[in-house]
């Protein structure tokens, strides 16, 4: 997507090939920066203070991340070192486990001397592959649009979304909002809600960004107002991405997309939930009980990141000294509140019949 | 309730009988600060801008407003006119209109000469009425928490509660934390999960603060966390106030009640809403279609307030330049999904007949 005119990925490696160039998200919305990260231990300092996240992004800076490491010591002993650290450094997002394992699975019979470069080859391709993904997922959620229209006379269609799954939470295009830019390219009229997505702000930081820097109408709510506007019937869609989804179609995403889902089955709107392939967690069948989620440091809901007058960006504290504060990053919104889910390979109800219409080739292992 | 050791209501009239003197809520809780308020126009101000709040507060602030009004000039057309002008400060709370009708009935018969005292005698009253009636919600409730001990074998009730319905909305002890205070005065161990409550954080500002001063043990969370937790079962009971409770049970509260009334559904937590009489609008049927909803400057969706490393308390913008907010602050949960209401008479289910059995006196009125 485009930057002040000129085309972005979020991650890219850097032309002289010693590095993996990023943009830094934690400078947005108030700066647009972006940062060379050299070493496996900047990759991992990255992943864990958020500088890259979304979960299909966090998958292709983690390929990026082993590359480093093999460029710096391709020996086994520093391949599984690498491997084990980088998987530790986010929890919840399957799809970082999902793209160490297909670098390790490319390099791990190569020569020591072959590695370095097997392993850019094929982190190359899995940022290529979710571009690809990103844009199909696109181009399939395009036809809720087009159902939202006929069902509506009113003049743009209302989406809400939660947290960002724009193309900054992936490599680019984006889930949840890639059908949003589909939409909007086709000269269909959207308008989104912006969850602001406390403690962290992904929504009034990152999803208001991108949506303005495309041109896409919207508006920044906080959390608490999406009941009440689709009670109000001013939300035709929510869309919102994953983190990790169950083979039964259980989806974890960033907390509060369970309230969302809720109010969204409690009005009858369409809940609608955008994902590439690897983000599936085929292992599991119980999301409450089996997904790992997130603690993140009580700093981020006492502590809020952002501008002051004089154009300073810096935290203030929110919270009374004293007072304790939890930061659980992410929660489970069970299959039976979600209308269904958007992969790459269309459209399917979010349980495993569904998902395995679309994976047929998962059937065998699935079941 | 006591601050650093002294006790304090929310607001009174000063010494010299001369002005009313409140706590500025705005300042709080970087600092505890009391102003003056002298005129009706300073009254309407702090009501706007929130230096008072919380229902039962903002009736009784109207009822001193008036006898400012009153003391400056106490003809018919001024009474009318600070009548109307207080009314118009905020939308939502019905007991603002229910403090303004109690001190011009009192009033309104009398000669100039007295009718500043009158009114000043039952602002007074009201402030008083406020206090028991909200020692008397704390009593009732405290039955829950009795009820709660016995249902789970944890060593504290796990109480979740949304926007600050603590003795900073009220004159004193609060409506849904007075059952907490209650609770804890009683030797019950409590602690509290206390939503932020965006945008103006009078969670992570407000009700923090007030239990932290009370000795109760509290956790701030982003407003996105209750669904989660109780999901995982780390909710006995959710507590909340209302400005507003209609004859059937409709209860409209800060934006994002209904979303935490919808989770607490789903997870069959019981869902109550502690509130004084004068919250209940007995002309109104139907909460969705016929309360009005007062919409607040997106500034405060913009911008954050919060206390600098070096001890400023300053604004800072969290969004991008250039994308629109929206800040609807309140909003309605459907009496289905309400367990009960907690009055100064008792606990009712919330529904018309369960209101007629606490307050008979309405049955002809309201049938």
């Amino acid at each position: 997507m485009k930057v002040g005119g000129t085309p972005y990925r979020t991650i890219w490696p850097t032309a002289d090939g010693t590095a993996v160039e990023i943009i830094d998200q934690t400078r947005l919305p108030h700066a647009f920066r972006t940062t060379r990260l050299e070493t496996v231990a900047e990759t991992i300092h990255a992943i864990r203070v958020m500088q890259v996240r979304g979960a299909p992004l966090i998958g292709a800076a983690a390929a990026y991340g082993l590359w480093l490491a093999l460029r710096a010591d391709p020996t086994d002993a520093n391949l599984a070192a690498a491997f084990d650290a980088l998987r530790e450094s986010r929890p919840t997002a399957v799809n970082l486990r999902w793209g160490l394992d297909r670098v390790r699975a490319r390099v791990a019979d190569l020569p020591e001397l072959d590695r370095a470069t097997a392993a850019l080859i094929e982190a190359n391709a899995i940022a290529d592959d979710d571009v690809l993904t990103c844009r199909a997922i696109g181009e399939h959620g395009l036809k809720l649009f087009v159902e939202a229209r006929r069902r509506s006379d009113r003049q743009a269609v209302q989406v809400l979304t939660h947290c960002n799954a724009g193309w900054l939470a992936t490599v680019d295009h984006g889930t949840a909002l890639s059908p949003v830019y589909a939409a909007h390219d086709a000269g269909i009229p959207v308008h989104v809600w912006v969850d602001e997505t406390r403690p962290r702000n992904q929504g009034a930081s990152l999803t208001a960004w991108e949506l303005g820097q495309h041109g896409v109408p919207h508006t920044v709510i906080a959390d608490n107002a999406g009941g009440h506007l689709m009670q109000r019937g001013h939300v035709d869609l929510c869309l919102t991405g994953t983190d990790r989804t169950t083979a039964t179609g259980d989806v974890c995403n960033k907390i509060g997309t369970y309230l969302k889902a809720l109010a969204a089955h409690d009005n009858g709107v369409p809940f609608y939930v955008g994902l590439p392939h690897s983000t599936i967690d085929w292992s599991i069948r119980d999301g409450l009980a089996e997904i790992p989620i997130e603690e993140r440091s009580p700093s981020e809901v006492v502590r809020i990141c952002g501008r002051t007058d004089a154009g300073e960006v810096i935290e203030v504290q929110v919270t009374p000294d004293g007072s304790a504060a939890s930061n659980i990053a992410f929660d489970v919104t069970p299959a039976r509140l979600v209308t269904g889910l958007i992969t790459e390979r269309g459209l399917c109800a979010a349980n495993a019949e569904g998902l395995l219409t679309l994976y047929p080739e998962r059937r065998t292992a699935a079941e």
